[in-house]
């Protein structure tokens, strides 16, 4: 939908995984599409930095935050030109400035409800300025002007999503949740730092994701990954299991995810060092 | 979506109301669009009949249930081209010869589930014809190749599909579903014609929909809307008023609806025309 309602003739995207490498593929069928920067030659595992977006794009394309790799970005860039955000995985698990981005979307099944509903925060200044015919569907400002109600809404997963705000409000909001975030994650890079064992999936700590949390074993100690992963289940927990394109382990964070859960995984590494 | 995966370069509908509209707008943006026959000169009270299909068109798109004028194409219909059908309001109300169609698609929020999960049918050897780029979220191929797995599906709709579609299959599938959608409808349809107060909003009676029954104060009592009203909120009877671009008055009898519900309106018609 960004393409089809934002792009004229060039755009950039900012290529940091899977999900940036398929918003590319889409964007190619508008237009000539400038890769700005790319973190492939090291499995993306870092967030690039340095590079230089040019002035006449309509717009830079983000992921803030890739779960694969484990990688995210933590602020909120300005290169003077528009700024469209992929935020699906991270979105309000630490405070935005809004008015840095011309669009913010996702999907909402990660911190803010069940699958089956979208979000998008779009600033309507930005619209209207494409010459190509949008069909009603993708265009945004039909959705703006039916108040998000052009179709009948999916009442379940918008009703899910106002309970999580509610809950989230009444934690303190955003600012909270960012302490609490970061709270989950240093015990667990700490952990993977520590441990003779394991090392991290992202070695640069400011790139390193707060939803996401990859990590592998040390190349010594390479064929345990199954007995890590026994013990995990004897202990129940789930989904600790890597990407099947990356491999090795990754813990996911999300808002929901009480630090109690970090530190039984904490724990579960720590037995594992002693056993070994 | 059905123009982006299907329209070369002519295509035809059958204007039918509202919905029939929207679909005509849309296909206008991908090419020439053939409106083969339209109800619009009464209103859309009727289904138009006795029409030609061009042959060389790439479909004709039909709605078969209308929701606010109350028709509803209730046969499978053959015009030697591919058929494209939105089912949204009458999916699995009756038997469907589904070799007749290239396409059968629909929202689940009326016969299916709740709002948040769409359905499509369609036939591959009518995919991959047309030259544009198609991109992947809207291109059928693609949600075919991943099982409808794409994208994340809505969970919870999804499962309230699956449960709806057991309770059916339970009863004894479409056919004892059409039996008692008949019933239904032949009950309320005829207190319809024999009560003095109201008329059909479907003068003929084979275009009448099973689905969402219309009907109007004959031109006498026209000053009664309100009283009925007021007289179906004291008996719990809701969302009985008619569409605001209608008028009257509409029961909605989905597959959901037990013909005890039906009873009850008739039972209150009865009732206020004795009272008059």
């Amino acid at each position: 939908m960004i393409p089809f309602n934002l792009m004229k003739n060039k755009v950039a995207y900012l290529n940091t995984g899977t999900w940036a490498n398929k918003a590319i593929k889409e964007a190619k069928l508008f237009g000539e599409v400038v890769e700005v920067a790319s973190s492939a030659d090291k499995g993306f595992n870092y967030i690039p930095k340095g590079y230089n977006v040019p002035s006449d794009v309509d717009y830079l394309h983000i992921t803030t935050n890739n779960t694969i790799a484990g990688t995210e970005i933590k602020e909120d860039l300005d290169f003077g030109v528009t700024l469209v955000a992929d935020m699906s995985s991270d979105i309000l698990s630490r405070p935005v400035d809004v008015s840095k981005y011309g669009i913010i979307y996702g999907g909402a099944q990660k911190n803010l409800g069940p699958a089956g509903v979208t979000f998008v925060i779009v600033r309507e200044d930005i619209l209207g300025k494409v010459d190509r015919q949008i069909p009603t569907m993708i265009d945004y400002r039909t959705h703006i002007s039916k108040g998000s109600m052009f179709n009948t809404p999916p009442v379940l997963p918008v009703f899910s999503v106002l309970q999580t705000l509610k809950w989230l409000k009444g934690l303190g909001g955003v600012e909270v949740m960012q302490k609490m975030n970061e709270e989950k994650a240093a015990l667990l890079y700490d952990e993977i730092d520590r441990n003779k064992l394991f090392k991290p999936g992202v070695p640069n700590p400011e790139d390193r994701s707060l939803m996401n949390i990859t990590f592998v074993m040390n190349d010594e100690y390479k064929d345990l990954d199954k007995d890590f992963l026994a013990l995990a289940a004897e202990r129940n927990i789930v989904g600790i299991k890597g990407h099947r394109s990356v491999g090795g382990f990754r813990a996911s964070t999300y808002n929901a995810l009480p630090k109690d859960s970090v530190e039984v995984l904490v724990k579960a590494m720590q037995d594992f060092e002693k056993s070994e």
